[in-house]
């Protein structure tokens, strides 16, 4: 018998059967009820999905309105979300949708001392992998500038939803020395102009903005980011304008200007510039790289220690990307590992640039 | 027995009856098969939908793809499209969406000098209404400084889709001296590079593009945008970027792309700074005016010779703007007749900031 939310989820079409060489499981694809999408099922345990953590626009007042006691402030990492956990006979990395990540389960040895896991094998290891050589994301932070690191920040249980208690967490995230996002100590909500000056400071270094932890059994949580990061997303991702939701551009857009409305002009003097910026140049490159060859795309290149994960990356990001075509342009042995390039086409955009420059019309 | 496209588009729920003081009639509301959205029976009197026309996104090769024959090139002017045509006793402009327009059809005697209906009861005169003063669009072409004015460029046909034959169409908006948009004169496709210097030209006035139309039978058709129109059509918006289809700013960012990867950067020398003054100034000017007045809004004014007209104006456009709160704050009679001032209110960014600057969160 299923556990009761998997049940549910699957009688309600709201989950699918999954594998990753001899694992097989159940990941739940939507919120459904009190259950978040990526939500697994192996065997007889069950991985809750990372819970959603809420975002405020402005601090003086969002963090009055969320917070009652004091909080931890840590570094919103800009990488992708996974969580670690023991499932079969072995320790594999889930992404957010619940899929395994055949790159990052590769590489777990090498991004995290995991023996936190042996001696509690029904810990969840919550972290981001942030770099330049991973197949999801386009940024990384300036401080990760070549490969992938792994940045620990909350431990989850097999079986259970919601994060260990704060208490917990810092003792064993400690303990085991993993490498966490930097923690700029504890605040209460009335320091929110030493938080404000510490967001500038990371505005200033480009990196993606805060995580705010309520030091309490309740947990609050929020996070808040800084206008570079919105401008950086936008640049990053702006090749894949036709596909992506096109809130992706306009909440973004929206966040810069209450981070510039609370901030004041000091804190992004040229941000009117780097957003037409982002934009622009982001789109020029796109219509170039068009003309050069034919297609708008991106690169990824990714380090594997078994050629095998790279093929099942490739087949999961051709059922996962959706409208993104994955093109494999190499997998090179090199003497660390497997060295596999391939591109994200995207061809929303090829196809309305190709039949743009060709002279065709659009009717809007 | 109504005529067989207005019969079709009832069965299938795409006409609604309306009224207009006495007159009775029924609008066809999406496409429905070869019937645009906005053709409208009264009485026996079919008025077919303004018809789309096609966008090119580059002169060089979709004026060569699109054309076939030289082409009128006339000024696109920055207003709204109406039909005026008569129905029931007298002459009505009906909008795009073939709603009867209380305002311009209050306002016709002002606008046009409608003896070309009085010789030829059943054209249908295709027109811009444009100016500071009206009660839909937020722009105005810098010509038109004051009021509105009403600038005529097609003819159609009572009964019939499509438009009038070229060669009658300027025959005849000739011979009744009718404002039209400003015409630049008779080109071929291989005069890309006049066109090019022209809507240069136009971009550096601030107006907004152009449309061509093929001197032809086949009146084959396109129309090119202004990097600036671009932009102030996304400064002009951005405070209702919360309800407007996102595509509404993502699609105009590709058309400023488009024009300065073809017509190079000194068309444009700050459109990056532009683009982003137009989403962040709009922006922050909401957010200003949310602090002061607790609602996000444009403020419209309109003059009336009826006052009948002006309530159902406000009737209009509680129905047709969705989303938006309309807002009566005077009808004032004066010299020239009636003044009505009213407020569009976008409630959706209204009740975001109001939730945000509140300190609330979002989960996105």
């Amino acid at each position: 018998m299923l556990p009761e939310p998997m049940q549910q989820a699957l009688d309600h079409r709201k989950a699918r059967a999954e594998g990753f060489a001899e694992l097989r499981y159940l990941r739940v694809t939507d919120d459904f009820h009190a259950t978040p999408r990526g939500t697994v099922l192996a065997g007889e345990r069950l991985v809750y999905g990372y819970p959603h953590i809420g975002r405020i626009l402005e601090l003086e007042t969002g963090l009055a309105l969320q917070f009652e006691q004091p909080f931890w402030v840590e570094e919103k990492v800009d990488g992708y979300n996974v969580r670690v956990a023991r499932l079969g006979e072995r320790a594999v990395a889930l992404t957010r949708g619940g899929f395994v990540c055949p790159f990052t389960t590769d590489r777990l040895a090498d991004l995290a001392d995991l023996r936190i896991l042996d001696d509690h094998p029904d810990l969840v290891l919550c972290a981001e992998v942030a770099g330049p050589d991973q197949p999801y994301v386009a940024g990384h932070p300036p401080h990760v500038t070549e490969g992938v690191q792994l940045f620990a920040f909350d431990l989850m249980e097999v079986g259970r939803p919601g994060f260990l208690p704060a208490a917990d967490r810092e003792r064993l995230l400690s303990a085991y020395g993993l490498t966490r996002p930097q923690r700029f100590g504890r605040f209460a909500p009335a320091d929110w102009r030493a938080i404000q000056a510490l967001v500038q400071r990371l505005d200033r270094e480009r990196r993606e903005g805060v995580v705010m932890k309520e030091d309490s059994a309740a947990d609050r949580r929020a996070k808040y980011v800084t206008a570079s990061s919105c401008i950086d997303d936008i640049a990053a991702m702006v090749d894949n304008l036709l596909q992506l939701p096109p809130e992706y551009f306009t909440g973004r857009i929206l966040r810069l200007a209450l981070f510039l409305a609370e901030q004041g002009e000091t804190g992004q003097p040229s941000a009117r510039a780097d957003l037409g910026r982002a934009f622009l140049d982001g789109l020029l490159g796109a219509i170039e790289r068009f003309r050069h060859d034919h297609r708008v795309y991106r690169t990824h290149r990714c380090l594997f220690h078994d050629p095998a994960n790279a093929h099942a990356l490739m087949d999961h990001l051709r059922r996962a990307e959706g409208p993104v075509q994955v093109i494999q342009r190499g997998l090179t042995p090199q003497e660390d590992g497997w060295v596999l390039e391939f591109e994200k086409v995207y061809v929303g955009m090829t196809g309305l640039l190709g039949h743009l420059l060709r002279g065709g019309m659009v009717f809007d």
